[in-house]
């Protein structure tokens, strides 16, 4: 495998991320104020904190390699966080209705940093960055657990419904 | 919950994912022929003809729910095939580095697919569509396989480097 490219390739990716991470920092806290119940204001502000830790991580990963921390325009977290706002627009304030948006928005982005975070350490892993790789994993375990307690979140919703219904 | 508000939110989303899934059996075939990999090639192709079934099978959930089948532009869909044919611009004709990006935005696509089909699911629950919510299930698992079968793909190309390197 041609290794500058891979190099480039890698670095690309790195920067591309470091732009959304950047950009969900920006705007998770609009979307915490929209948000209505306590538990999800509660998950998508310890989220954000770990954001910062995140885009501190990155800068890290550039160190490491030798680079200046750069962003790159993210079209699809740009895309995902557009989504969100709409959503927000879209749907009635203080209502359960739009948590449900704001969760599955926030699953959305989750799920893109996953698969980013997942690449990334597996190109780190095949180029011998084996501290970069280290790094890169810690972040993808958080980016599991904010999906995981979404899931959990979400799923409390549907049993508080399920209650409701029954009365 | 207000279940209109919920139904609507419900639609919403099937309607995005369906623009969605409309917009990649339009574009899979530029990226299966820009892919270098027989095996990679393969596994694209046969997603492509999954593709157009969870299309079909989007539209018989509108059809269950009474709604005509209706697409609404997903912005992040957009985003990620623009990713996609940007990274096949930036790398070579018939490298392995072009295989690699290709399956990073193979997955970030499974991902956004994975999440937008897991809400759909639990709204589908919520909402008591029991044979919807069968069929999502059956798309989701689908899409959780070719996310699965990408990374086997991905470790067979590290495998092969890290022979290479010792050679």
């Amino acid at each position: 495998m041609e290794d500058s490219a891979l190099h480039e390739l890698f670095i690309g990716e790195l920067k591309d991320i470091y732009w959304a991470e950047k950009h969900l920092v920006k705007n998770l806290p609009a979307i915490i104020k929209a948000a209505t119940s306590q538990e999800l204001k509660d998950a998508i502000q310890g989220h954000a904190a770990q954001t910062e830790t995140h885009v501190t991580r990155l800068e890290q990963v550039f160190g490491l390699l030798g680079q200046r921390a750069a962003a790159k325009k993210c079209e699809a977290m740009e895309g995902l966080v557009e989504e969100a706002k709409e959503m927000i627009d879209e749907t009635e304030d203080g209502s359960m209705v739009r948590d449900v948006a704001i969760i599955s928005c926030a699953q959305k982005v989750e799920h893109y940093e996953i698969a980013t975070y997942g690449t990334l350490s597996t190109l780190a892993k095949v180029m011998g960055h084996t501290e970069v790789e280290n790094i890169l994993n810690d972040t993808l375990s958080e980016e599991k657990g904010a999906d995981y307690k979404l899931t959990e979140i979400a799923e409390s919703f549907v049993n508080e419904h399920a209650s409701d219904e029954k009365k």
